[in-house]
């Protein structure tokens, strides 16, 4: 049992995994909070995807209505989207990353620098902000990303 | 190599991360079953995304009718958008949850609810289950992954 | 510093665990670079999802026509998503698998089988190739996953 326990947090003891297990877990939460946002809009814009959603407001015909896209909710769906679509390999990678042995103030800065993208990334999304904002906060988060992919296959290149 | 061996094993000789590396392998199956129900409603329904995939029903005109959309295809798409909006967050925070040094059985119960909910959230889905039956599997995974998501933000915080 | 720095390349140092690493690398940039193939059918087929990305190309009404699906930038999000459908279970599965001890030139053969697969489907997707070349490579990538899934249960199998 002590033995185990020892094992176990032994990641969670090494900093620079800390800090991954920190950001990656804030990434993570805030791609979460999107299917709230878009539920939060799918009820108060009245628009379902599945009949069986709609039959609280309304009975047959006068639910079908309900059964429709609305410009908000869609916007909402495309940011959870493209939260996929970037964190989800920013998580992949970035545990790599952390495994391969790089400073504990570049991997913060990475980190922090991709957190606060996408952060503003959903801000520019939702609010909308005009453009570049949401194409630089992309692009930002993105170049994050390739740069600790970098380090990663040239610290473990076995092909 | 011994020494590798011993190195490459050490993980998946600690309990909580067998449980974990159990359930997140189920989770992750069951996600890619969908595919294969997309693809039966594809080819039972016939309604494709792309020509290519029509020209076995026929040349020309006669195979662009199957160039459409249709409720259960679309249902079952929605169904695995859904398994990836909940599941990798899962995958990813259940990692680092693994590895925060959780008692057994506590893990063992967050990893159980969240597959047991996510394998009624198909079900509830594909059937289709009236509400609020698929957003209550929805709401009690989503909380399943926010409580793992405590316990490691709790242990590894490093910001 | 030094007991953390060999606490953190323990994992990296194991040959399995880099061959890993770098085809999870690899295959998540394949993954990301869909969104710049998507970007530039956007920009070239002037169709956008968001009216605020269409205001470069004109003001007010002229601008809306440019709010539009375009075959082609759907095809190359339908090869994203069909990534994301794939890529994220191989990254997920093949941690856990890497994990569980396999002989390097197995482990070799999947990550290699697996990412050759992935890239081929690409190339059927958007040229596009007559089928089942598309559906052959989906299938070898799913199958390679499979079997990993299958090592990992047999090895780690805590319930």
């Amino acid at each position: 049992r002590r033995g185990e326990m020892a094992k176990s947090t032994q990641l969670i003891d090494n900093e620079v995994f800390r800090a991954y297990a920190t950001y990656a877990a804030i990434v993570l939460i805030k791609m979460m909070l999107m299917s709230l946002i878009t539920a939060y809009f799918r009820i108060t814009r009245k628009a379902f995807a599945n009949p069986e959603d709609t039959e609280s407001f309304g009975k047959g015909e006068s639910a079908k209505k309900f059964l429709r896209t609305d410009p908000d909710v869609e916007r909402a769906r495309r940011g959870h989207l493209n939260d996929l679509e970037n964190i989800v390999p920013f998580v992949g990678i970035g545990l790599l990353y952390a495994l391969s042995g790089p400073d504990l103030s570049t991997a913060l800065l990475h980190f922090r620098i991709f957190t606060g993208a996408r952060i503003l990334h959903t801000f520019a999304y939702l609010i909308p902000l005009p453009q570049p904002g949401r194409g630089l906060s992309w692009a930002v988060g993105y170049s994050v990303t390739f740069s600790m992919a970098y380090k990663v296959l040239k610290t473990a290149w076995l092909l």
